[in-house]
């Protein structure tokens, strides 16, 4: 479907054209010039434009783009179309508030279960999914076609659970514990490491700090 | 201190070196050869002995790297050597993941309060902090000296709140709603987006599934 090799950074970009079109979309906009999108995402309309252009560019000269088309076709370009399974592991604070995020669910991916280890959360539910003991984890990925498994376990039994999950047929990881897993190179990994994310932060204010000193 | 402007990218590398060599410490490791660092951490040696020149180089010819030493350095040009208090608003399942991390303290981010404008969350506790109404905020501000603010509110709210918290003195925000703030430039924000993040997943999921079909 794309013949051209996309370059990273354009990917990091697309789900933010995405998040603003589906803003646009949900205040019924129908269309807006690649100057107005400019000064909403503060990217420069050439920048925008190139972007685009690694799809074939959606804008008409004159006219600029069509929401609800750009939207469906950003949509399709980070596999949107498609509907995912996904299961969680790790039913604490952060398995429960993915597993509670409806936004997830709106834009295809939908939580079929969360495994636990601990006996006061399994049987419970959270929205519609159920939280089942990690003995049901192979029976249950064998069962259901699960797509992505969401890891929020401590980064001690991360390793061990990733592995397994591979082997059970998993093909995507959305990792949240504080390790980097080391997989085949057909598995497909996203970290969300949250406590880099605030070093990053504490970086940039220390920074700022010593600058105004 | 830092006389040469580093490189987003050197940055965004600089808390997953940390990270390494936070857990060499915890096994007792004394030094590592670039050698070794490369093959844990999956990156050339050249690109490590670049990332740690930027800041003087800290390896030895035919020594490697004192872990001990490496680490505090590396912490220090991250800002860890000082103490931050935080707090979150919005007291959720995300809200409370957050304040129950302990790694976060470990590594001098120390949770003082959530707020939450709901009822039955409004004087519970979470590890160590009490989550209290919203009214009181502005004063806890004051009171406390605040360096971070977690938003983990809905995205309507967020951009509100946000603004409030700049005008109480907040230097730096966490931000993990599904929105962008425009906040004046010397406010430091750092986005934690999930449901982009979980695009990126699912466009390589996609990628990868059209290529082998």
């Amino acid at each position: 479907m794309h013949k051209k090799e996309i370059s990273k950074a354009v990917i990091n970009r697309l789900p933010r054209y995405y998040r603003y079109l589906g803003d646009l979309l949900e205040k019924d906009e129908v269309r807006i010039s690649s100057k107005e999108l400019s000064d909403k995402m503060k990217v420069t309309a050439s920048q925008i434009r190139q972007d685009l252009n690694n799809f074939g560019g959606f804008g008409q000269q004159g006219y600029g783009y069509n929401v609800e088309y750009l939207h469906a076709e950003i949509g399709k370009i980070l596999g949107l179309e498609n509907k995912y399974n996904i299961i969680i592991i790790g039913a604490g604070n952060l398995g429960q508030a993915l597993a509670n995020y409806g936004d997830f669910e709106r834009r295809g991916f939908v939580v079929r279960a969360l495994f636990d280890i601990s006996p006061e959360l399994i049987g419970t539910m959270v929205r519609s999914a159920e939280v089942k003991p990690m003995e049901e984890l192979e029976a249950f990925i064998n069962d259901n076609k699960i797509d992505i498994a969401a890891i929020t376990v401590p980064k001690a039994s991360a390793p061990i659970i990733a592995t397994d999950l591979v082997k059970w047929g998993i093909k995507g990881i959305w990792n949240f514990a504080p390790v980097d897993l080391n997989l085949p190179k057909e598995i497909t990994v996203e970290n969300v490491h949250l406590a880099e994310s605030l070093m990053k932060l504490s970086y940039r204010l220390s920074r700022k700090k010593k600058e105004t000193e």
